[in-house]
């Protein structure tokens, strides 16, 4: 099957923004599908073969069928499209979705966007509400839950049982939102301290405002096809290292963190598809077989927790691991050089291709070099639904 | 490629009702794979690779995430999943996505199973707002677009070309609710005449109260594997002839109807659906090679044209091979044995896959004599999204 393993033939972005209010969830798919057809060199979409849409929710839009609407706003009829979701881990499971598709030999090309609405163009009241219908409506809202206080109750759990500290994930507040200052499409890139991070206003114990991320308005796309296709159809294909998409996994945990307990601190959903995408790509030492690393910083702590389940480190090393160094810019495996969804920003059905669209880029060598990860060959995404109850790995390589 | 088509280990269904007042759509879903993993003689469900949830709408149960939640719910976790969305569509994309997860390697085993709650569960005031929220918002909504008024134009459209009757479509809506007399889990069975459905309340000029199908709660199951996965897991699978999964299409057209002036008579994403189906399961005859079709009776009407866009009589032809008996049981080729949209029901998440467990059950010869198609060797379903948006026809044939 070796010879259908989908390459990358273009990929595109809008701008992240609180609020892109001069357009709306078409005009920004279509922004950044015309953006990843430029990259490819293509002059129109008229050669590809399927399309998928990668889009969170019908509640954002209050609008249904999106996959269709966008499909033919696109202008890509009767051509094929499916429509994947899986909460915060849309993007990511909509690439690992074209994969299958075209390994399976069902199409040779397929393109992959996606987009949401979901800055500040919704209002506070209705994100919460939006927050809450993404927990479990019938047994966790009820109860007043909601994400920001699952997430910081994990973080709590990982403080006790392994010392973790408040300084170790706000470091990775101040770094990701210092990365983002060097991507010119990230959405809020700050120059602040540990310091800032620690005296913010409290969001819920022990995370504070400068520990949480964005909700963004932005879209993603990334022209998938086999080589062949690839070196039929794009000028650019020949131009730049073959980058191919050699690993993913998938892993499910519960979606009530109760039913975790006494397991509260990590995330085994992620272990699974961590373990699933590394026995595909053929690696056994993350650490040193992986150059580049775009993870789900939804909370800042979150870092901290994903860099022991992907296993770049013991489970209860993170925090000193991240104070260490190891995963900044010129570090071991440096993470989120876009920004991360602190500095970048999160279109939760974009997310997961803004994460390969920079993995990719990183592993071309063509992102600005104040951002660029020298000599990187093998890049991992990672993101997960809700508090990790749908988690998905992605693991892309330079062939040549 | 061909020993990884997948192969069919085992079916399931709840019955379809117009509220299901006993039970939320968690126990729809598991009451559907309890009856699959029954079906297919498994113990549990531990041996199974990968879950595939097809659920159509947040909007629905309000609640995000439902593909989790479900997964959950099933007890699956850690194995992966996938929610795959495309209105009408939604169960027959899943089982194509299905095709494509298998046939590609990434599991050898899929479990997909749909649900929804839409019949007399929601009002008739969320009803109307759920089928507006399923047209275009931006563009069809505010002029007072509904999907009963698009079918009802593209039937005129129809009778006006070819001069196709109101007998014509009354003849569907008669013989399906009379199929699904014989069809234990339907939720509308009738024993009606011609005179009952061109008398009844006028809804939308041509079509009556008794030209439209059911909105229902209910939930449906289908567990595919490799042949070698399905000899190894399920006693059942030596027992009963051997169905393989061997066509799947997808085509799309314009969500407003206005932008396909002036074709508006018939569906175009159904034909590019069904030329790649029959090119992938090698049909060149599809009146002749196919024995038995489940179609998407939305309206009485649209069989008519589904069965032209199917290639099974030409286009304008549909209206009187209708009344002339060809799809009638112990046709040429019976259309909707279990009864259809008309007379069994649509749980939008489940029509898909209800279909295709009719048509494979039909396939094993396993359903009542009242109901089964003699001889029946290769089956279609039908399915499409709003007005045509999204359409997609599978194909599954026994193998001995």
């Amino acid at each position: 099957m070796a010879e259908r393993v989908p390459v990358v033939v273009g990929v595109g972005m809008t701008p992240f923004a609180a609020n892109r209010e001069d357009c709306t969830v078409r005009d920004l798919a279509v922004e950044a599908v015309l953006d990843c057809v430029r990259d490819a060199g293509l002059e129109t979409l008229a050669a590809v073969q399927h399309g998928l849409t990668s889009y969170e929710s019908d509640h954002f839009n209050r609008q249904m069928t999106l996959g269709a609407i966008l499909h033919d706003t696109l202008g890509l009829n009767p051509t094929p499209n499916v429509r994947v979701e899986g909460g915060g881990a849309t993007g990511a499971l909509a690439l690992r979705t074209a994969w299958a598709y075209l390994q399976s030999g069902l199409c040779d090309s397929m393109l992959v966007y996606g987009c949401e609405t979901n800055g500040k163009r919704i209002s506070a009241q209705t994100a919460n509400q939006l927050f809450a219908l993404s927990a479990d409506v019938d047994w966790e809202m009820m109860v007043g839950g909601t994400y920001t206080a699952f997430y910081a109750a994990m973080m709590r759990a990982h403080m006790e049982k392994y010392g973790t500290q408040r300084e170790h994930f706000a470091h990775v507040a101040v770094r990701n939102r210092r990365n983002a200052a060097n991507n010119p499409i990230a959405q809020k890139p700050m120059d602040i301290t540990v310091a800032d991070v620690l005296n913010a206003r409290p969001i819920a114990e022990p995370y504070t405002l400068l520990d949480c991320s964005l909700l963004s308005d932005g879209a993603a796309a990334m022209l998938l096809a086999t080589r062949e296709w690839a070196a039929q159809h794009s000028p650019r294909y020949a131009e730049r290292p073959v980058v191919a998409f050699t690993g993913t996994g998938c892993g499910t945990d519960t979606m009530r963190l109760g039913d975790r307990y006494p397991h509260l601190t990590n995330f085994a959903g992620k272990r699974a598809a961590a373990q699933q995408a590394y026995r595909m790509a053929g690696i056994s030492d993350p650490l040193a077989e992986i150059d580049v690393a775009e993870l789900y910083d939804s909370y800042s702590g979150v870092e901290i927790q994903a860099v022991e389940d992907l296993g770049f480190v013991g489970e209860g090393e993170g925090g000193a691991a991240v104070v260490a160094g190891t995963f900044d810019h010129g570090g071991q495996l440096p993470v989120n050089p876009s920004g991360g969804l602190l500095g970048r920003g999160a279109p939760v059905g974009a997310t997961g291709i803004a994460q390969a669209v920079e993995v990719v880029q990183q592993l071309w060598g063509a992102v600005n070099p104040a951002r660029q990860v020298a000599d990187a060959r093998r890049g991992l995404t990672d993101t997960h639904a809700g508090i990790g109850s749908i988690c998905v790995v992605n693991i892309f390589e330079r062939q040549d």
